[in-house]
Formats: C-alpha cells, structure tokens, sequence
C-alpha cells in the first residue's frame, strides 16, 4: 500500500474529517502539520496540491486530492474492505446519503463553521467574539436543528440506520461546539442529543482528539 | 419505469441542474411547476419533500429527493445505461472528479449564486442590483476562474477529459453569468472561454433553456 499522507492541522474542522475517517477505516497515515499562523498554506509547496490554500491537503501515492468531504469519500471507497464500512452500496440508500450529505456541507456547516470561528477558534487564540455574527447564526442553526431532530426521529443516523460519513463529517465541528454557548441548541433535542452523545463517543474520535496538542 | 417528477421552476439554478441531467440521460420526466412568487416552496405539500423549502424537489416512484447535487448523482448511478455517462467508475478518476464537484459548490457556486442574484433574477423582477456586492463577489470569482483557466490549460473538462456532472452543474449559473457584466470575467481566460462555449452548445442543454417562458 501507498502512503497516505495528510498535510494538514489538528484543530482544523476538515483536517479532522479527514483523520477520523483514516481512523474509522484503520488506515496507518503519515500526518505533516502545516503551520497556519505562518501561512504556510497559502504558500508553495502547500498550494500546488490545494490552489484554494485551504487545510487540508491529502496524498495517496501519486493521488494528491483536497476538500475534506471529496478525501474521504475517496478513503470509503478505495479501502472498502478495511474498517468501518462509511457508505451504502445500494443505489436508493446512497441517494439519501447524499441528500444528507450536502445537508451537512451546505445547511449545517454553512452555519456550525462560523459559530466554530467565533466561539472555538477566536476563544482559543483570544480573539474577541462578534455577538451579533454568533446571535444571527445560532437563530439559523436552532431552525437547521428543527430539521435534525425530525429527521433523527424517524432515522437512527443522519443519513439511514448505521453510521456513515454524513454523521462523521458532523464530528469536528461538535467537538467545539458542545464546548461553547451553543451546546443548548443540540442538548434541548431528544433525539439530537442522543445522537450527538453516539457520535462522539465513538473510539475513532477519540483518537482525532488525541491529536490535538494541549 | 416509475415515473420521474420534478417539482421546481424552470427559472432556479438548481432545478435546471436536475433538468439537464435528465435530458443527457434522456430520461422521460413530469415537471410540477412550484410558483415560487406565492411561496408554494415554503409551505406543504412541497416542505414535506424539501424540509428547507428550496426549489427543486424530485420523485422516482417511492424515493423522494432534495438537494440538487444528490438528485443528479442519483439519476446517473441509477439509470447508468441510459444516455450521457456523466460520472467515472474509476476510483481515483471519481475522487479527482470529487474535488472539483466540491470547489464547484463550495468556491465557485457560493459566489455565482450571488452574482446570479444580483444581475440576472434582480434584473428579470426589475428589483435594484446592491453594486457592492457585485463588486464584492466579482473580485472572488475573478481569483477562483484563475484556478479554472490552470485546471482547464491541464484537462479538457473541469472535472476530467470527459464532460461530467462537474460541469454540468455550472451550466445554470453560465446561463445567467454570461448574459450580464461578468462574462468579462470568464470571456478573458482563453481555456475557461472555451469550454463555457462547448459546454453550453450540449443539446440537452438547449433542452433546458426551452423550458424558460418567454
């Protein structure tokens, strides 16, 4: 097997989709941290694999690929037999996959990912918060919610009975915020709360949080 | 065959995304026509499909559908042996045709969308165009097509050497896009310029444009 290599940072929210799916699927990787403060992404040789100077990029012998949700997609599919299986095969199942899928990418994350800027990333690098930016997006994501919680109502997982990659990519962006004032939003939902407590509580998680330095 | 609904607007991006991969197909369909102007997206029967209320929604028999990029992936993997092939088999072909799939929704059509907005549906309603935001996006789009004119100088079509789903789903956005002020943008790129001229000549594209009222 190739190596797989993944440039990217540990507190980055794609960077960890992207590892707890090495992990789910029990793949040995080689992790090269790119310093951000330096900009390193925004520079050579980081930009020839990612012209966007985004974390992170990922190699696979002379495949180099980025955007997370593109990389681990791949990741299911050519290591179908290892791990944890992160897809259905079955053309109708797979389509509600991926309904939920750009459910995830372009509703929830639209939102989480600003409301990780201003309540995880600027907290951690002390940087002061936007309360309006954060009262604007937590209003949009109790509405998203709404949504989850009817969905996980009537379907164990966010994309159909078992765990996949829908759910997985939901990960990084909990981890910061059920730290933060948001956690109410997802607490207050039967069924999103216990959804979130399966999630994060699965040991390949907790495997991409141990990555993160203290 | 179980009958193929749609259920959107001839004049939405997105649902023109569905159209279009029908008609590559050349896969029979209904079309439900949802009169956006009195809002019957945002109310039921349509929300019981679509719980975010977005044009288009879509039916195959029992299985029903939102998010336009999930209905197109569904139509091709579905009814493989009909029409146009618009994805790869190869697993590192459809990982490659991943990551532009994403930069298409995630860089490109975040900005487009917008552009679309303000010069071709605020123009069509006679509504006043934010010139800012205009500018704004205009400036986002020119550095993302920069990235467009290397990727298109290194490969015939955005997502591969084969027209596929990746550039597809451009179609709806160049329709409007190359009607207004930004078709300098992409007019000034000789790569980029040609293949919005081949892309657009696809006759299941002029499929698409039939269907607008005139």
């Amino acid at each position: 097997m190739a190596t797989i290599k993944v440039h990217g940072s540990p507190i980055s929210t794609a960077t960890m989709r992207v590892t707890a799916t090495l992990y789910e699927k029990e793949l040995e990787f080689e992790f090269v941290s790119i310093n951000m403060r330096n900009g390193e992404h925004k520079k050579e040789p980081f930009i020839s694999i990612n012209p966007f100077g985004q974390v992170p990029a990922f190699e696979d012998g002379d495949l180099k690929l980025f955007e997370s949700r593109a990389i681990t997609q791949y990741i299911d599919h050519e290591y179908a037999d290892k791990g944890t299986k992160l897809t259905s095969s079955d053309s109708k199942k797979m389509a509600i996959m991926s309904v939920w899928s750009e459910v995830e990418s372009l509703h929830y994350d639209k939102v989480a990912s600003i409301l990780v800027w201003e309540l995880g990333i600027k907290t951690l690098f002390g940087i002061p918060l936007d309360s309006k930016v954060v009262e604007e997006n937590e209003a949009k994501l109790d509405s998203i919610l709404d949504v989850y919680e009817k969905r996980l109502s009537e379907s164990k997982y966010m994309g159909g009975e078992c765990f996949t990659l829908v759910d997985l990519h939901h990960l990084p962006s909990l981890h910061y915020l059920m730290k933060s004032q948001s956690k109410k939003l997802f607490e207050s939902r039967p069924y999103v709360n216990a959804w979130v407590d399966d999630i994060t509580a699965r040991p390949a998680w907790s495997k991409v949080l141990a990555m993160i330095p203290n």
